[in-house]
């Protein structure tokens, strides 16, 4: 297993709002790339899954503001594997303005594996190696 | 009291991504297209909520993936005003295909009222005119 | 020929930015959106030209902004085809804000048809039934 | 006057599109990425310019669209200023794919200095520090 690191990157100018603040649905792309980034940490990047011809649509997100991040703050998301049983994998995430250390958004997001026609996949049986990676890193946190 | 229709639009192009269907996040959007509709025909528009010096930051939001919708279908928005006490206000929402039927989402935000420096408000007492509007659309559903 | 009228819409809020202001971007996005709505318009839709198995990725995008546009403002967009010899098609587009009738944007941009795989394609003899149509509207301006 | 890196970074899953390929309105959000990456190596941060009650809009922007970038590619930004008179300040950029070293975008951005109303502003006068710094970089052309 490989030690995982927070995803960090400063916030765009396109992704403010007219309020000053980055707008409440840019923070499910930044949940996005904070996911690629795990799973590419872990050697079991999207490209790879792609790769094998599968795909992973998310099934449901959650996202709770709690400070708002402003344009050129520096952020850092830590994700938690949550739940993987092969088929769903559960993450949540905690977003923390890297300048001030508050944290400004915690959020879930379920998603499940399916072939190129987004029907469902069982990974344990079928593709062993996605299966065996994730598993590994279930429960697995991202600290500093 | 007005009667309060869905909100319709078509699918862009933009909306889409490499799966062939509408990225996740673009229905966080979609809803705020709805929820700013629903208030504009409430009329209680966010045009006037601003001019009186307010906004409405997000507290959270909540998506539920059921069927994906796809370049250049018609979707309809069903939302329902769950919750209002003047503070916070909730809003349930329900994404359908309206070329199949299929519920395509189901989603739920939370907003507040806050004045220009982000600041929590309570209409109350201070915008009567607001919580008035606001008030009578507790618990509204929107139908066809 | 069909009649083709203009595009419109309001300015959503996600559309804004810090400026307070549509992120320029976003016409770039709603040009997209006004060239998929003229090219319906004429019977040749997008997912028409998808069924015979071709896309239409774009060359080239110019965008002149003179005024912006704000959230909530209703606009139109008034297309004009300057080329179109079958495998390369020009499109010319002025944004106006309907509420204030000021020209915000000129833009232009310039796309052509491939395959599936982005290999280009002549459509007058594999798809006489675009070119016919498509060679009809060149030099066609939209009106109100 | 400090040497200045090309802008770089991975293309994100939500910026692809139905084609498998960039969205093409993505790339005007990075080439503005890119703009102020530079700005900020130069030590002219957008967030200093803001500091002292200025804003850059947009005049006009142009990409010319080589080969697509597609999901994970590393791609690199070239920036040159071609102009820049206090007023206007124009930028050419060159946007590479890193994986294959093939030219994936030209682009072109003209942009001014306004007060925080949109008024345009001269810096030669009133803001010698800008005016100092960026007349400093004028013709200068980022490198590897």
């Amino acid at each position: 297993m490989n030690k995982i690191y927070p995803y960090k990157r400063k916030i765009y100018y396109y992704e403010t709002d007219k309020m000053g603040i980055v707008h409440h649905s840019n923070y499910v792309r930044i949940l996005e790339e904070a996911r690629i980034d795990f799973l590419a940490q872990a050697e079991m990047s999207f490209e790879k899954i792609e790769s094998m011809g599968l795909m992973m649509p998310i099934l449901s997100v959650e996202c709770h503001y709690k400070k708002p991040l402003t344009f050129g703050v520096d952020f850092a998301v830590y994700s938690k594997i949550t739940k993987f049983n092969g088929a769903v994998m559960d993450i949540e995430y905690r977003v923390v303005n890297c300048d001030t250390g508050e944290l400004s958004l915690t959020g879930k997001s379920s998603q499940c594996f399916t072939d190129m026609n987004l029907k469902p996949i069982r990974t344990r049986n079928n593709y062993p190696e996605i299966y065996n990676v994730l598993s590994e890193y279930k429960g697995y946190e991202v600290t500093d």
